[in-house]
């Protein structure tokens, strides 16, 4: 899921996302409920027709932002009171409010409001932190049952699990939110800055406990290489900002690993960036014109990055899923693992 | 002429200028040949290529933003020393570099380089640099006849009228450059200070000494109410930054004036930027939307107001095409002066 985290994927057109076969894209709730609210959205008919996209939406539930972004936080049982990085205006997120909003966006899935912890955490604080977001994740699937009326056939409310690097704590999340019965799991709580073989390692232990025919979706995750081993552990959804923040910094994906526009190498370059790419920045403009763009701080520098890093990010998973189904998935595999991490 | 100073309409695609009907746009030459340099472009097979556009390029000489935005200058009979504004290095500019930039750029339409003078000047300044600009223009021409080899079939160097707000000295400037024959006549020197009555007749001043049959162009102007006015005034062609640099500072062009999109009035409107446009960004998008794209800052901002504003300019040339074809024009004068300078 390519990120529209303020109602617009950063400097793409719904048409172009289109043209990219972009299935599904995540909206992050916390920004559209401060600006330009969540009630504006609803009064203007909802996010779908506010940007125009037909597609579905998946919005998480704030809380992650609410942790990373806001600068005051003061959470208790029943939510969390936090000032907005806007305007430094104090708001109050509940369990319930999360999903009044995500209703309100009017959103195909959404995410229950949970405690995000910081990375390293005690056992102990952890474990608190999991049992709590037990509780809201509770609260929220009632008040989800409770509240929507006609449009609940067409919308989702997805678990996250938490517990940190703690198995003991995984398990028991993952094995009492799937008794509770959501139509889908979240692994959450991770690529907060552990290391990457702790991360695959916690998706290893957290894969058991989550029901095969429902969608496993890994938060905030990550890399091509990622993609690549989440899904060799069983992972089925992914969201990340990386192909398009680091199309803004110039930072372009390749099936050889990365190449950074503005190295001067590329000064006269005429090669595409990817010549085994199908994407239209490749197929029309070089290495060298797209190094002029980004060095003049052109717009159109990030435009055309964003649309080859959004294809090269869905390309990765159409030939994942191709694997899958020739049953070759371990080529690809192996092939990931040859490059690198990139 | 949409303008494309860096070899790009800010925020625009290609496939979107075409959509959007554009004929011809115009680049900077002085700023191609600071960055990524004239040479490089030529070595990467021209402009046209570089930038994917396969329909006519018209580049200025470069004179123009000497003169404007470089920080120091040193105007001789041969040409003008000046300091580069990005980094300070010193270049020199001269009747013949201009030419050869613009070759080396593969430009359609080129333009010879001028003497551009700030508003007041006196009649003895202007005297001056207008007769300074006529042996440029002498200069250029016998350069742009003698090099160029295939290409020039293709290639048409236009002149410019300069003299500034002294009717005789345009007089001067008009006669004498005709005498030498170019392709096509652009009056230059105005827009740059001066008020909008004494603009136009200035305009109306230069006209009866352009031949009818060659195209007249108005360079850097301007409102869409200029274009009509000059229009009237017997002008053809235009080039001016308006549309994209006031889209991307929210000032959004309808049949009714213009709108000022941030402005808190709109947080909630459902409506299309103008109701009677046909648009992409018209017929799919709010002001809401638009409103909050541009105060959240994001670059679709800029992407969808720049179709907007180029559609509403490209559309008001039509129109006027159009009132002319069925002897209307009066029509679309007498509604512009009705509205108000917009």
């Amino acid at each position: 899921m390519p990120v529209g985290t303020q109602a617009t994927v950063k400097s793409m057109m719904p048409d172009q996302l289109r043209d990219l076969n972009v299935e599904i894209l995540l909206c992050n709730s916390y920004h559209l409920f401060l600006r330009p609210g969540h009630e504006t959205v609803a009064r203007l008919g909802g996010l779908h027709r506010f940007m125009a996209w037909d597609r579905p939406i998946l919005t998480d539930s704030g809380g992650f932002q609410v942790f990373s972004l806001s600068s005051l936080r003061d959470i208790g049982e029943d939510g969390v009171r936090f000032q907005s990085h806007l305007d430094g205006s104090t708001h109050f997120l509940s369990p319930e409010l999360a999903v009044d909003v995500q209703t309100a966006l009017g959103s195909d899935i959404m995410m229950i409001l949970d405690d995000c912890l910081a990375y390293p955490a005690s056992h102990f604080d952890a474990d608190r932190s999991m049992k709590r977001s037990l509780v809201w994740a509770e609260r929220c699937k009632r008040h989800f049952d409770s509240v929507g009326g006609d449009r609940r056939p067409t919308q989702s409310l997805f678990a996250i699990v938490q517990g940190s690097i703690y198995p003991d704590l995984r398990k028991e999340s993952g094995e009492r939110l799937v008794a509770m019965d959501f139509p889908g799991y979240a692994i959450g709580g991770l690529a907060v800055g552990e290391p990457k073989p702790l991360m695959y390692e916690i998706i290893e232990k957290v894969e058991p406990y989550l029901p095969e025919e429902r969608p496993r979706y890994l938060m905030g995750v990550g890399t091509p290489a990622d993609l690549v081993e989440a899904v060799a552990r069983g992972v089925d959804m992914f969201d990340c900002v990386m192909p398009t923040r680091h199309a803004r910094n110039g930072w372009l994906f390749t099936r050889d690993g990365h190449i950074v526009i503005r190295h001067a190498k590329y000064k006269e370059d005429p090669a595409p960036i990817d010549a085994s790419c199908e994407c239209a920045v490749c197929k029309t403009f070089s290495r060298a014109y797209l190094r002029h763009l980004f060095i003049a701080n052109e717009i159109l520098s990030s435009v055309l990055n964003t649309i080859h890093n959004l294809h090269f990010y869905l390309d990765t998973i159409r030939r994942i899923r191709q694997f899958i189904e020739f049953h070759r998935f371990d080529e690809i595999l192996t092939e990931t693992r040859k490059l690198g991490a990139h």
